[in-house]
C-alpha cells in the first residue's frame, strides 16, 4: 500500500549495544532500558564497519527523502515496527533579510505534530512497539506529547501525558485529540517528570521523559544527518539550537562522530550553540562557570517554554558537546526573541516559533560579539510550527455596507 | 547559498501562450493577465514536445523532491524569479483505521504557512515579480492570504487582505505578523472579493482572488504531479477534494491530462469527487441538477471555513472535471466532518484540518453508498494542518502537592 519503500523494504540495523554516557559500561541492544546503572542516559552503539559495507553515501541519497531513510543508522530492526506519520525531510530557508546572507533556517515545524519532537518519538514509539510496551507515560512542555500521543495511538499503546498549568491549550488540546490522557499540573516540567518516575517506580507505565529511554535520542540525531546530506556532507561553520532537555544537540554531536568513522564526512565540526532563555539558563551558567554539571534553576520563566527546562539529566552531554565543538551557551532576552520572530515573518515571510526566534536572537548577539562572522554558514533550528504560538492582535476592521475610505487600506 | 538545485540551476519553462478556458481565445505569455475577455480564467498552455525531448520522467525524479522540481511544466522562466519557503513534497500518510486499508493522505499542512495556499501563491508571487507587480490585494477565508503575505513580503511586495470578520484569529494574525495590512469585513469571501475588484478597477493594486491570475492553478497543479511520481507515475481510483473555489480540483485535472501528452502516466483517470459542506455546497447542487454553472449559495455556513465560498468562477471548470472522470459532488454536514477529524486523531495519530475531515467523512458516505468500494485506492486532501483549527477542550487537572489519587490518572 505504502510507496515509500524507505517504510517497506526490509534493511538491517547495525546496533550492537547500548553503553553508559557517564561510566561507558555496556547494555544489550533489544531490551527494554531506562537510565543506566549509574543513573545517566544510555547511548546506542552500531558495527559502523558493517553499515560502511552494507551502504554507501551515494546509496543513502538516492532513496526518497524523509527519516526513515536512515534505517541502518537507527535501533528499529524490523520493517514490520517502523510507525510513521510521513517525517519528511525538513527544508533549509534562507532569511536573508532578518538573519543574513549565510543564515539558513532548518524549518523542523513540518513534521509530524508540527515539530521537531516527532524524530524523537517516531521512533522511541517503534522501539517500545519492538520491545512490547503497552503503557506510556511522560512530562511535556506540549510539543513532545503532542508527538507521543499520535504515534503511540497510532500504534496502539495507551499514553498519560502531564503537562505544566500554563501549557499553551491548543498544545494540551492536541495531545488529548490524538489520544492520550493528558493532565494539567501546577508545577515545571520536571516536577510533572516527578510524577512520571513515581508511578513507573509502582509499575504503572514506562517513563518516557527525555533521555530516560535511549531511542528518543537516536530519532533526534536524524537532525545531524539530515542536515549533513542536504548540504552535499559537508559541515556548516555553526549551529544554534534551543537547548531545554538538549536531546537534538546530543543526538546531532552523536551523528557526526558516526558520518565521521563511516567515512561520510570529514573531521570539520560546526561550532555548536546552545541557546537557552535568560529566565531559564541552567547551562549557559554552567558553560560560563566551567563545571561539568548545570544546578537546577529556580523560578524559570520565558515565552519560549519549549526550553523552560530548569534541569536537564543530561547536562553534562550537552556541555561537553559544545566545549569540544568551539561553541558557547548563549542567553537570550525574550524581548529579543519575540523581537526575531517578529523579523523574520516580516521580512523573510517565515513565522518562526519562539524557541526558534531564540536561536535567531542569539545569532545576532552572537554576530555582535565577534562569536561569528558575517560570511559564515550557520544553521538555526526552528524546532516548531509558529502557528501553535500566540501572535499579536491585528485589530482593522472594514464595514462594507458603508461607503470605503480607500487611503485608509 | 541554497543547496536546492531545483532553486539555484537555471532550466527553461515550456510556456507558449495562455488560452481562455470557456473561448479557447489565446493571449501571449509573459504579460499581465486578469480574467480573459469573456471574464473567465485564463489557461497556461506550454510545448509539451518540448518537454518531452528536455527531460525524462525518470530525470524529474531524480531531482531533489519539492515543488520548484516541475520548472520546465510551470511559467517562471528566470530561476532569479523563483521564490521558495521550501515547497516540500506533502507526504501520503496511510490512515488504515479510521479511513480503511487502502486510504492515503496527502498531509498539505506541511508546506509553508501550513496550508495547499502556499502552492498556488508561491507561484502567483513568482509570477509577479517577475512581471513587476508592486501591490496586491486578495480576498480571503484565511490560508491564501497568509500565503501571500509570506511570499510577498519575501520579495518585497505590498499586500492588502481582506477576510469574512468570523475568519479564525490565528489565519488574521498570521496574515498580519507575515507583512500584509489585513482587514477584517462584515460580508463572506465574494463580498470581500468584490472590494478588492473595485479597488483593482480603480488601479489601487493586481487582484489575486482565485482563478482571477492565471498562475495560481499552475502551483496547485503540482498536487496532481506530485501524487503521479509518489505512486510510480500511476494514477490512484479515486480523489477526494475539498472545493471551495476550486483550484486545486482544476489544476490536477489539468496536470493529468499534460502527464498523459508527455507519456509519463497512461490514460486512467482517478474518479474526482469534489466535497463540499451542506451548509455550502453550489458544486453539488448545480451537478446534481444538470447545469455547467452554480448559483451562488445564500446563508452559507460550516465549520469549515476553507470550502466556505458561495460563489465559485471556475464552476465549469469543477464541474466538468468532475463529470469527464466519473466522480461526483458530495455535501457532507458538519457532524460528520467533525467526527471524522476526532476518528482520525484518535485511531491513526492524524489531525486533520476541518476540510480534510470533510474528505473522510465524504469518503465513508460514498464508501456506504457503494461509489467507491473497499480495495480501490483512494487519495484524500488534506488542505492545511489541523493545528490551525479550534479543538475541543481537555480539562483534566491535577494538583500535585496532595496526594495523587494514581488510578485516575
Amino acid at each position: 500500500m505504502s510507496i515509500d519503500i524507505n517504510l517497506t523494504d526490509e534493511r538491517p540495523s547495525f546496533v550492537t549495544h547500548l553503553d553508559c554516557s557517564i561510566s561507558g559500561e555496556t547494555y544489550p541492544a533489544d531490551q527494554v532500558h531506562g537510565l543506566s546503572g549509574a543513573g545517566r542516559p544510555l547511548l546506542v552503539r552500531y558495527d559502523l564497519d558493517g553499515i560502511r559495507a552494507a551502504v554507501s553515501r551515494e546509496e543513502m541519497t538516492a532513496r526518497p527523502a524523509g527519516l526513515w531513510r536512515w534505517r541502518e543508522l537507527l535501533p528499529v530492526r524490523h520493517v514490520a515496527d517502523v510507525v510513521s506519520l510521513g517525517e519528511v525531510e525538513t527544508p533549509l530557508v534562507p532569511i536573508p533579510v532578518s538573519g543574513g546572507p549565510h543564515v539558513l533556517v532548518k524549518d523542523e515545524g513540518r513534521l509530524p505534530t508540527g515539530s521537531f519532537k516527532a524524530r524523537g518519538l517516531v521512533m522511541a514509539v517503534a522501539m517500545a512497539k519492538a520491545l512490547g510496551i503497552k503503557r506510556i507515560a511522560m512530562p511535556t512542555n506540549g510539543n513532545a506529547g503532542a508527538a507521543l500521543a499520535a504515534y503511540a495511538s497510532r500504534v496502539g499503546i495507551e499514553t498519560i501525558v502531564f503537562c505544566p498549568e500554563d501549557t499553551p491549550e491548543v498544545n494540551v488540546r492536541e495531545i488529548a485529540m490524538q489520544g492520550a490522557r493528558v493532565w494539567r499540573v501546577n508545577g515545571l516540567i520536571d516536577e510533572c517528570g516527578a510524577i512520571v518516575a513515581e508511578g513507573a517506580k509502582q509499575g504503572r507505565w514506562f517513563d518516557f521523559s527525555t533521555l530516560k529511554e535511549p531511542y528518543r535520542i537516536e530519532g533526534k540525531k536524524t537532525m545531524g544527518l539530515e542536515l549533513a546530506l542536504q548540504l552535499g556532507w559537508r559541515m556548516p561553520d555553526a549551529i544554534f539550537y534551543p537547548t531545554g532537555g538538549g536531546t537534538g544537540l546530543i543526538g546531532m554531536w552523536k551523528s557526526f562522530d558516526e558520518l565521521e568513522k563511516l567515512g561520510w564526512i570529514g573531521s570539520k565540526r560546526p561550532r555548536m550553540y546552545a541557546v537557552q532563555a535568560a529566565g531559564c539558563a541552567p547551562i549557559v551558567k554552567a558553560f560560563e562557570d566551567g563545571v561539568e554539571h548545570a544546578e537546577r534553576w529556580e523560578g524559570a520563566h520565558t515565552v519560549a517554554a519549549g526550553i523552560r527546562v530548569p534541569k536537564a539529566v543530561g547536562d553534562f552531554l550537552i556541555l561537553r558537546a559544545v566545549r569540544e565543538s568551539g561553541g558557547r551557551a548563549l542567553a537570550v532576552e525574550d524581548a529579543d526573541t519575540l523581537a526575531a520572530v517578529a523579523d523574520c515573518a516580516r521580512q523573510d515571510g517565515l513565522l518562526l516559533c519562539p524557541e526558534g526566534g531564540a536561536t535567531l536572537a542569539a545569532y545576532r548577539r552572537a554576530r555582535a560579539e565577534g562569536l561569528v562572522s558575517a560570511d559564515e554558514e550557520v544553521v538555526l533550528f526552528n524546532c516548531a510550527t509558529g502557528l501553535k504560538y500566540p501572535m499579536p492582535e491585528a485589530p482593522n476592521w472594514l464595514d462594507r455596507t458603508q461607503p470605503i475610505e480607500w487611503d485608509r487600506l
